[in-house]
């Protein structure tokens, strides 16, 4: 295992690193599974927790814009305390978008409704590749920086530990190339094949920028990060390690030093796990589409599982979500100590929220026998 | 092994189960491959090879509309044939579309340029179900028949086999129920959770319907078929084996008499390899995201393997295209003798053709050894 994270305690001013651990955070059950510890029970929180389920959400949302949500310090932590408050859950995480911190440095991104982001002119080459300038956190992102102070103002007494995000390289680098979401993948993985110098150029660059985000998340307070590489599942295993990992790998190592739990994440991801999981994070998240017995065999052990619940079964009527958490607890409960209930994917805007509490209290009240 | 197919040849009505067993076919190598004989070279064709990719097609699209490309026998038999006498594959696959039988039997079904099948009623409850009656071939798609033995007319004396196309129920009834196409199937998952009654009512009809089809192009003159369950990677395997192999199972079931080899593939199916190989097929096909030799240890001896290369590489310079397609020939014939090579899904639209024929000279000069 990994060297014991070290947590440090909020401050209204970013905190050094030898700050000490908060009495209330040493006691996390998900900071302690990150770590490969047995806890009294199973941590339990969602991806997308935060957002558009909630409608104490959608009443803020509907008085701003998004931007104002994720630049506005206020905004952004009450956002992100929401399903704390709500469900119980045993993590926040942090809210924000996977384009944020690009969008802070480059002219012409944006985020929009039903789209997701949106990059007027994208990068297609290596000339490209010089429009993204290092990140300046305090700079470029201070809101970031001042949400999390926020956040963990009010969760560091409550023991609750917060989330830090950031997208992983591949990820954005599909949105920059391609200039949105995409289906195909097309121009990424043209650029990926045509021209690989460009290529990974590039994937450098984005690796720095997800250093800065979440070493800027980390001095302010977060207690964990979560690498998201939402769409490397799109890309076999050898396409992968040979021009992804050694980008996200860079990302675990340089925070490495920083003490927190490392989570790594990407959807479809099944045949990238053990991929992944070279990239050296604490925790790999699984895919609802992947058995949590067989995402066990490809992780190496030592580093923990999180997982799995399909979202969409959150939507399906009590009996059926009730023995399918129980069937997902059971099943991640027996890949080791170091598992974290979660689902597969995102929380869906559909879901009812009352529902994700049960699962919470379910997954709570089963304890770890 | 399943016993060997018996090959028939086409006419201009349909053929008897006991007809002969052309001479030029007798000599296919992707049925003998099928049948997991060892041939002299490994036999390849592509996915989705008639269509948007081919010049000569977009001539003929540039002056009719989709729906007389699927009704009209003459311009289906047309576009059919024409990726084989371009690239020299080993086998044609019948051009169609996923929903058209279902379009012949329910109202309000269209398919539309960039959008795929629109239902205008989506289905979903059990008394929708009553909404798919039986398939009639012959009354019901007489053109598919036409066409069908319009094809064999040219390809039996080639040599070349005609493979039979039908969407499996589960991705059938992705669209009836959705109304089209969809990215997290939250009504298709619905419906399964909820009302697993319909549900499987609704799967059995369309299984009726995929046989009847199936059978008709079989009898017709197809020497091979391929059940398209596209969408069925959204499923983990236990909802898979629960909700979804029933149906597809009683399809190869109902078919195996008719004595022809049987292909069974979905994109993102890596977890259901096996699962859907119990279904019965002679033949898996394989989604690019999972190395041809995991999908061995997933898919029992005795059942082929097809596949399984990125159609995007199709677009990458052709050094990148000829080293990634032998390094696929060459862990596609480490497989076994039932391989046959094949992208990971379909032709991309924006492919060069003279790429997927360079593909075809490529796997054909490299032998077997």
């Amino acid at each position: 295992m990994p060297p014991s994270p070290r947590h440090r305690t909020c401050a209204s001013a970013p905190v050094a690193s030898d700050a000490v651990t908060h009495a209330a955070l040493a006691n996390s059950s998900f900071l302690a599974a990150c770590r490969g510890e047995a806890q009294a029970r199973t941590p339990v929180w969602f991806m997308r927790q935060a957002g558009r389920s909630l409608p104490e959400y959608r009443a803020i949302r509907a008085q701003h814009g998004f931007q104002d949500m994720i630049t506005s310090p206020e905004l952004t932590a009450e956002v992100t305390l929401q399903p704390v408050r709500r469900h119980g859950v045993d993590a926040a995480v942090f809210f924000s978008d996977i384009i944020t911190p690009v969008q802070a440095i480059v002219a012409g991104v944006s985020v929009e409704t039903g789209k997701g982001p949106v990059i007027a002119q994208p990068f297609r080459t290596a000339a490209d590749v010089d429009r993204l300038r290092p990140l300046d956190a305090e700079h470029d992102i201070p809101y970031v920086i001042d949400a999390v102070q926020r956040c963990c103002a009010e969760l560091d007494p409550l023991g609750i530990p917060l989330v830090g995000f950031a997208g992983a390289p591949f990820t954005l680098a599909t949105y920059l190339v391609e200039g949105g979401k995409s289906k195909e993948f097309i121009h990424t993985k043209t650029m990926m094949y045509a021209d690989p110098h460009a290529w990974h150029a590039l994937l450098d660059r984005l690796a720095d920028i997800a250093i800065a985000t979440l070493r800027a998340q980390i001095n302010a307070g977060a207690s964990a990060v979560q690498l998201f590489d939402s769409w490397a599942g799109i890309l076999s295993e050898n396409e992968y390690r040979q021009h992804v990992l050694p980008a996200s790998t860079r990302i675990f190592e340089e925070l490495r030093a920083l003490g927190v739990p490392m989570v790594h994440f990407g959807v479809g991801t099944g045949e990238l796990l053990g991929a992944m999981a070279d990239a050296g994070p604490d925790v790999m998240g699984v895919d609802w589409r992947v058995s949590l017995s067989a995402a066990r065999q490809r992780v190496p052990a030592g580093i923990g599982l999180q997982g799995n619940l399909d979202p969409v079964i959150a939507l399906a009527p009590w009996p059926v979500v009730e023995a399918a958490t129980l069937a997902t607890l059971a099943a991640g409960r027996a890949t080791g100590p170091g598992y974290v209930f979660n689902l597969g994917h995102g929380v869906l805007p559909e879901t009812d929220p009352t529902v994700l509490t049960r699962i919470v209290e379910l997954v709570h009240a089963a304890g770890t026998s």
